[in-house]
């Protein structure tokens, strides 16, 4: 089941340097583990912004929520989500 | 080149039906053969919406314009143009 | 699955009485099929508008899909879509 | 008499973690006893976000009032608040 | 209870003079009557717009819900409600 | 001459909180000789927000302007301000 | 006492053209008249838009209101209304 | 040339009082010279707010530009800037 | 003097195909005839959109106006106008 | 290909004078080599705006993306990014 993301990411001005590159750090290897698992389907960089566009390919709106919320990122982020179903004119069975 | 586009379609409720059914039918054939060209590399349906998410796959904006000016239901719609690029996260070299 | 959608009406003011009255009880009808079927978990007006709030407990996105694009009111809706899932504070195990 | 209420949680980054800790123990503590007592009728996580929307039961705005005041979460929140009523389409009589 | 209530008035510039007149003129013995039952607490008009601001005070979100519905001018309003309640400050037990 | 006033409150969280409810003690007192002088017609909390809808009733905008420039929570406050009028439906000659 | 009004116009684009020309003219005999008076202080076209920034010279509210109520343009047009007052730091013992 | 300026002022609440009240004095002494100047043609107050309506008759763009960016309490303060002419309704040759 | 402009055509969908073609005709050639004169500087279609963003070049805001206001597809537009002037980072002394 | 660009700069009030300056200095000497190598293609100040508008002339939205994020500034930018592409009523084969 795919759920459209949107993660804009706000980092404090001043917050410490260390701690948000540690922070990034585990942000991007979650982020890669879940790629690899296939949960995490597609992850796009929005041109310009400190921002993504991203598919989640999950079981349960239980899941999705999960997966956000142990993003190391996830306090510094406004996330915006949306159902995603099979279009009609889709030439995919399953447009993964 | 991957660009992120969002169309809302709004049918007028008084339209022809047999016209827009049409509209709709040459619609289809084109997102399909864009498609099967690799244009438009995705197309998800937003559940509870008349409107999709689409990526295309593109050689310029030109080209990403000329596609998005011929679809037949282009009058009947609202269309969001994002630019995307890829993301330093992504375990794809080229995440299409 | 729980998803919660809002569901504003706006029926043109000059569409025929008896077709949109046909309409409306059609939409009864559906809706009221769909709570005995436990698909359409709650269902309440929001009160002073045309609108309501909405429960639906599905097995998937396409589901909530297809049921939202067949209500006979749907070409007269404005729909917003919102993932819901279990809180943690919640006493009840699956609060439905 | 049925509210729906919408609270979206904005937690100041650089609050102490302890402080916040204790705030969300007592914000559960009293949503549980709430729930118990069938004032807080509903109360869901909205998938990706640090939010939810919750049902109240109460006599009267004064008490929904009160209610949300006495929340400890209340100083971080947004609180949008929605009168309900019964929808004619309910198979419910009251749909709690 | 109090409802504070802010009703924009639409009317389409095509309709016809004498059905609108006819329609005002009912919105005005009904709010009138309203009033008169004390439901209808305070009627303001905004300046400058086809607007007003109003207090109801009802006994319940049903008995708001069901006075603006049969409001004539209802199908051309665009209505917020907003729940009321007693202000700590006030220094009326009870600001009617 | 009557103005329609909606005040919503946004105290920073790490204010003194000695300081705070000095000048929110201050507010009440002044809040309240104003609706004592019957300049301060009406004052309503807004159900589940730190917000109120008042009604002033003032010889002109510059003494609109001075009352609420002078209320020791202006500092901490968004202020809409909208001029009412008399609604030709009122049954009041002059609501107040 | 000064009132800050923007004004846009929209006229249906299949409105009988003699009909609108006529409004117009009776519009700018209105506006003129005023002018004289002195009630409609400032009179200025925002460039690019069929819209504008007027200031009203007027004894009260409702004095406003029934100025703007009697426009001929009043139905096609969208008003925002602000209330002014004198700045502390203008030269003008009285800025009109 | 005639530009209709909003200026929205949001200072810190934690700001040195000694510092803002210098500000405010240089502010308030550049906007009389620029007002004895014919520069800033009109400076009003919006009532309840800490916000004026500004208007500005300059040579060019870039004057006008100069001028505000010179302003002390820029810093503070949102600017919204809209270019007026001649209204073919004005009594006056030209509205200054 | 720099203008940037931006116009977003909405063409009625059941306006004549002919009167329409003939207005855009007309559109271009005077666009064309602007641009040759070094009024309309540039004009750049937004991809996906039946918007463009163009910079005018003109000695005046009336001059501006009249410009746009005598666009035959002014009547379809939605046009927003920015002033424009010198960055100071620019490497262009006047960057046209 | 051509990027439509929109920065507007939001400096933290209480951020080090001396840090600051250096940011700018850096970020005057990239944006100025950039207009040289013909990458950052105009640049304009809003009139009364920390902000401005500027065109990109780039290969790929990658280049685009790379070439925002380098910018000293962009940690205090909001940045909004629109593609562009020849309009059909251009004079200019590629109006630069």
């Amino acid at each position: 089941m795919l759920f459209h993301v949107k993660m804009t990411v706000n980092i404090p001005l001043d917050i410490d340097p260390a701690k948000i590159e540690l922070i990034k750090a585990e942000e991007k290897a979650l982020a890669q583990r879940l790629q690899h698992e296939g949960k995490w389907r597609h992850l796009w960089r929005i041109a310009g912004q400190y921002a993504n566009y991203s598919l989640f390919d999950v079981d349960s709106t239980q899941e999705l929520h999960d997966i956000l919320m142990q993003l190391p990122l996830f306090p510094y982020m406004d996330i915006e989500v949306e159902a995603l179903c099979r279009h009609a004119s889709s030439i995919h069975a399953d447009d993964r």
